[in-house]
């Protein structure tokens, strides 16, 4: 598997959305042309640099000014400048209103479900990125509380592997990755 | 799992590319704002849609007359005047010029492998999706002998599962899709 | 996929271990003619016959009387003369001693745990089939606590699916079995 | 994962078949007490321990001298008199009559499909352990050509992966196996 153009110019810091996450995202809400995206924490700020190449404006959250300062660098090598980085705790709140996409990839993602749900618009799509099953458990609950339709809440794994094709033959790898994280949909 | 808003609105004729599938076309392709698309064949225009959503402009082809009108009405539904359809021969030869993204989805892909060659732009993707590991082997050979990069060629297996949270617990759900199509990325 | 001829003379009523998960408890656990072993519960004995066919001797807990004699009934189908099929509660405790293994399907599984550590000699193995991930955290926290060395204690989910040789081309099936339910095993 | 104590005495040398390969050889053909076994090349003889294991006997065929030796070995150090190790080339036949498993797992293995037949009892099964979807297809066709029933071969992938289990939390391991070999199946 190789990398996009795009991203080989990024820098790699803090962890990161893979671009297989970053698909499923893109695949599942549909964000595009017009779209208003929030992403909380930010990282290396891969997710808000893949979002803001196919969306109107990105905003990313990140309370630490070092990886704030990463993911700023990497959205200036991407040559995007409609990726915003903010040095802001989203537990604290969303400033942005009518926001198409909200991804919450942090620990206790829960906490800022509701947050979440006060910055979008009807019909904007909520995603948790959350590596253990206890975690998705705590934002499945919070999406319901939160008023989230139940119905459209659902719940991925996506699991990406290479495949050997070679003159000797055609087969998967033998080693590679099983998983990151689970991926939660919610929609308002 | 729940299809976004965007593709709720399209109709279901012949065979489309899932949202998992485009989600890893966007993802390891990095297509955006300034892209240009094409693909062949269009089926019932999801993938044309898809692209068109994030991109500049997506060209759609697809040699039969009905197809192509039921993947018109649905750039129509979604309310894309990027997207245009092309009631044409792919196997013909590739109109458009300095294209960012070339996917094959026919039969026969392979045949068509230096027409997409010729038609991408430097360092523009091409995107072989195909049911069958033997469609793979000599897609792959095409792309090789059309010039692509050796290094940059590599061939994925997405699976996505749905996963069920539920109070009386967390787990994958029974059954489910376990195959579409292989995809293979090449680079000019 | 076909079931084995050894498995078609076998009547299918409630719920039974399919023989991929039989599969891996031989595998990991390497039973044999020498061994001994202990299932609860029953379901339709299916488990307990292919344990009967490859160990010394199967026993087999089940409280339902109408389970039991269906069980009881494919030992019988099965030819199999060490197979055994007791109408009792596994969470009253297990009669046996120095058993080789004991493979717990049911419920609140982690109950019997101290059970079955009392049950199994040293180095015997305990095998857990539990559909979701908490009653897995509570069996692994049961076995912990009971007495099961932590280092051996280890989960695997197994995903079987069919591949599809023709002579238009190799592929995996397009839809099928994604989870029954996942395996844990614990060491004395 | 670990390995069971009874893998754990032996030597691993050459390429050896996996715990949770072996699994799936027992569970689809269901071998047990009475069968008696044929499998070759022997590797490092784990295949044929783990099948003198649950079975009446075990033959191994392997040309190399030295790999015979070391499966030789490992046979021993299982405390198996059940297995017989042969220094011979499968492809030269097999002398066992009635037999009630073959397992090829070897390059070319189609070209040892009719001694197989020949070998088998009716009813009997072979296995075919190939890495590659070509050698697959080459091995089905053989199984046609040489009389087994069409109806009851199949292939099929078997994927094991841990999962971990921690007080933070329940998810599958980052990375991992993702291929060893298609497993095929056939009747006799």
């Amino acid at each position: 598997m190789k990398y996009p153009e795009f991203l080989r110019k990024l820098k790699r810091g803090p962890q990161v959305i893979l671009p297989k996450d970053f698909g499923m995202i893109a695949a599942f809400t549909c964000v595009g042309h017009e779209s208003v995206c929030v992403d909380a924490g930010s990282g290396s700020g891969w997710l808000a640099c893949m979002l803001g190449n196919i969306c109107k404006k990105a905003v990313s959250y990140e309370w630490r000014e070092d990886f704030a300062e990463i993911a700023r660098k990497n959205a200036e090598r991407a040559g995007l400048k409609n990726v915003e980085v903010k040095v802001k705790d989203v537990f604290a709140g969303i400033d942005e209103q009518d926001v198409d996409l909200v991804v919450l990839d942090l620990a206790d993602a829960e906490k800022a479900v509701a947050h979440a749900y006060a910055a979008l618009k009807k019909g904007g799509s909520l995603v948790g990125y959350l590596p253990h099953a206890e975690q998705v458990q705590k934002f499945v609950a919070a999406c319901k509380e939160s008023g989230f339709k139940e119905e459209e809440i659902f719940t991925i794994e996506n699991m990406v592997r290479e495949m050997l094709v070679r003159e000797r033959g055609f087969r998967p790898d033998t080693k590679g990755l099983w998983h990151t994280g689970y991926l939660t949909f919610a929609k308002k």
